[in-house]
This record gives C-alpha cells, sequence and structure tokens, in this order.
C-alpha cells in the first residue's frame, strides 16, 4: 500500500493562500517517489488579493473551495482527518500559511494557529510521524509546536521572520535555496523555496530534496 | 539572451481555467531550459466553477487576473504582445483553453477563437515560430490554424474530440500519455497530459518531452 502524505493547502495563490508552484511541485515529488498526496484544507475564509495589481479587494473566498483548484477537486475538509490516517504531513508555502493557516504574517511570535491544523499538527508530532514545511510554511510549525519542541528549522535567510520563528522556542537555521534542514529529533524537515528562489527550478529542486526527505523519515 | 517563450493561460483551474499542473510544469520545464516564460492572458471574464463541488457559481472573474495567480503576478495582457516578442508559444490545457481562449468546447469544429489568441497564433504560424498546445489546447490551435494549414496533432486518443478536430482540416494522430506528436513542417507540438493523464508524474514526463521539442524547433 502506498504511504500516504497529507499535503495541507492554504487557498490558491501566493498572496492569498497556497503558493502554486510550491504545491504542484510538492504533489509532482510525491507521486515520483509512488507516494500518495492526500489534500486538504479547511473550511474558512480568506481575504482575497488581486494577483495582478497586488491590491486586496475586499472579497472572501473560501480556503477549502479554492485549494480545490490545486487539487484537482480531490481534497478534504482536514476536520475529517487524523493522523492515523496518514503517514506524514506536508505544507507548502505562500501567505495563506501565514495568513490563513496562523497569523504569523500579523501576529509573529505570538501567532494563533487555525484550530484543526493546530490539531493534526499536534497529533502528528505526538505520532512521531514526519512533518515538512515550505518557504514561510515553517513559521506555522514554529507557532505550533515551538514552545513544546523547540524543533529545528529554515525559512531560509530573512533575519526579521528567522527572529520570529526563534521566539517561539524553535532554531532557526540559515539554509540555501536548494537545500534543506532535517531536525531527526522531531522528524521535521524544512526548505527555503520561494523565501529565496529566484527561479522555478530553484524552488523544485528543493522541494524535491525536502519531499524525499520525508518520506524516507516514515 | 535566453529565448523567449509564450505561455499563454486561460484563468485559474482545470474547470474554468489553465489546468495548474499543467501551467506550472511548463513554466519548470521552460526554466529548466535556462529558457525565459513569458505568461500572457487575454482581460476578458470567465464563468467561475466551485471546484470542490464542480457546480457552476453563476459569477464571473477576470481570466488576466486569475492568470495572474499561476503567473505570481508576472503577466502581460496578450493585447501588448506581439510575435516578434517571441521565439515560441505554449498553451497549457485546462478547459480555459477550450470555453475561455475559444468555444470548442461548446461549437467544435465550428469554434470561434477569442480575437487576441487567434492573431497572435497567426503571427506565430505566419513567422514559422514553433506552437506548442497540451492537453485540450490542441482545439484552440486546430480551429485556428486547421483549415489554412492542416496541422497534425494530438489530444491524445478520445474519439469525439479527435473527430471534432479533424472537422477544422487538421489531422488527429493518437498518442500515449506520456509522449509527443511533433509536426515539423508547422512547427507544431502537442501532447495528451490531464486528456489521458492518472497521475501527475505522467503529466510531467509529457510536458517535458513537449517543451524540450518546442524549444529545440526554435
Amino acid at each position: 500500500m502506498k504511504k500516504r502524505i497529507g499535503v495541507i493547502l492554504s487557498g490558491c495563490g501566493v498572496k492569498d493562500g497556497s503558493e502554486i508552484h510550491e504545491a504542484v511541485l510538492t504533489l509532482l515529488a510525491i507521486d515520483q517517489q509512488d507516494a500518495e498526496a492526500v489534500c486538504l484544507a479547511p473550511d474558512m475564509d480568506l481575504n482575497e488579493i488581486n494577483h495582478l495589481t497586488g491590491a486586496e479587494t475586499g472579497a472572501k473566498r473560501n480556503v477549502l473551495v479554492e485549494s480545490a483548484r490545486i487539487a484537482r477537486g480531490k481534497i478534504r475538509n482536514i476536520r475529517e482527518v487524523k493522523a492515523a490516517d496518514l503517514d506524514a504531513i506536508i505544507f507548502p508555502g505562500g501567505f495563506g500559511a501565514a495568513k490563513n493557516l496562523c497569523n504569523f504574517a500579523a501576529k509573529g511570535a505570538a501567532a494563533t494557529v487555525q484550530p484543526e491544523v493546530a490539531r493534526l499538527l499536534r497529533e502528528m508530532a505526538a505520532a512521531r510521524k514526519p512533518i515538512c514545511a515550505i518557504c514561510i510554511a515553517p513559521a506555522l510549525v514554529a507557532a505550533t509546536l515551538g514552545k513544546e519542541y523547540g524543533p529545528k528549522l529554515t525559512i531560509g535567510s530573512e533575519p526579521g521572520t528567522a527572529q520570529a520563528i526563534n521566539a517561539t522556542g524553535s532554531k532557526h537555521l540559515d539554509c540555501p535555496v536548494t537545500e534543506i534542514v532535517v531536525d531527526k529529533e522531531h522528524k521535521i524537515v524544512t526548505t527555503p523555496a520561494y523565501m529565496l528562489a529566484e527561479r522555478i527550478s530553484e524552488t523544485a529542486a528543493g522541494i524535491d530534496k525536502a519531499v524525499r526527505a520525508t518520506i524516507g523519515l516514515i
């Protein structure tokens, strides 16, 4: 039976949801490892941003419904899924990871996390199942698990964000764009992707390594 | 100087726009060939479909604005771009290619094509610059260029669609999911992708070959 990898999406688009390239490259790397992606998202609103102009439109969209675009309709409400259903979980980046799945973008180390996302993250950590976070998504992992576990992780090399991550009790390590940080003790894998990448092929290289390492920790 | 490859998007989501995986894998393959992707889309409305339920919502979205999600904001109105600005063009699939960029989904061989898309396609063909079309997008190329050029192309092996393509004056050839059809005379490259693919890695393999062949024809 294939290993089941939860991919937690936060919408569809870098500015108000999941970073689309990172999400697709994650799904590709999972399939190339002959594992099965199980796309998940919370049923909640997001604040729509026009990706052509960068402006907030004032309208809401639904995170689960928009994430279904990336998942080609094959997605489940995260509320229905437990750690026992999965062998590992992966969070692609995009501002949705820091604005929808938690409020790190506004609150930094004092961030609160969407309850079902926090619940699944805590279940996975307690079960010692691997957790992978890409781009800005390690901030979400830090905000949820920092105090209890103090994991080592990276968002690349942005000093302000690194400082906020350290303030959660986690330990930030600098990391080049095509590399990964593996906290073997806590089975947490992170890679900078578009926090640093200037080309999609750089993002692809880091995500491919991160997904392989995550599946290797199962 | 890098070769400039126009990537014509039709929205953001398989059911009402560009198929997201195909679009991202196209951008990846272009960058891995050290060429430059130039994302383009028409400024026009699309009929929004809820990708979780598959239902039409009755609302409109804008093709250029939604396509900007895939392009991370770096996209141009197709109206501003001429064949002289590009070395090749590529159309990812998704229903948007058959519903927004033309009306093949409703009209078959009698389809009309969005005017700026038709203009750029005709300019590229007249300049003998390569054209690549993925998934259902070959129907758009057939509807625009079939009568004048009679190109050989594939959408995989779906008999009804193949028949409609033949009725445009084009010649449909069956093709397996990870392979491509190259019409060397007209410099037109096609691959089935999600017309046949059951896995993203199959789509990736076909698109990688198609993009390499397209760039090789420049």
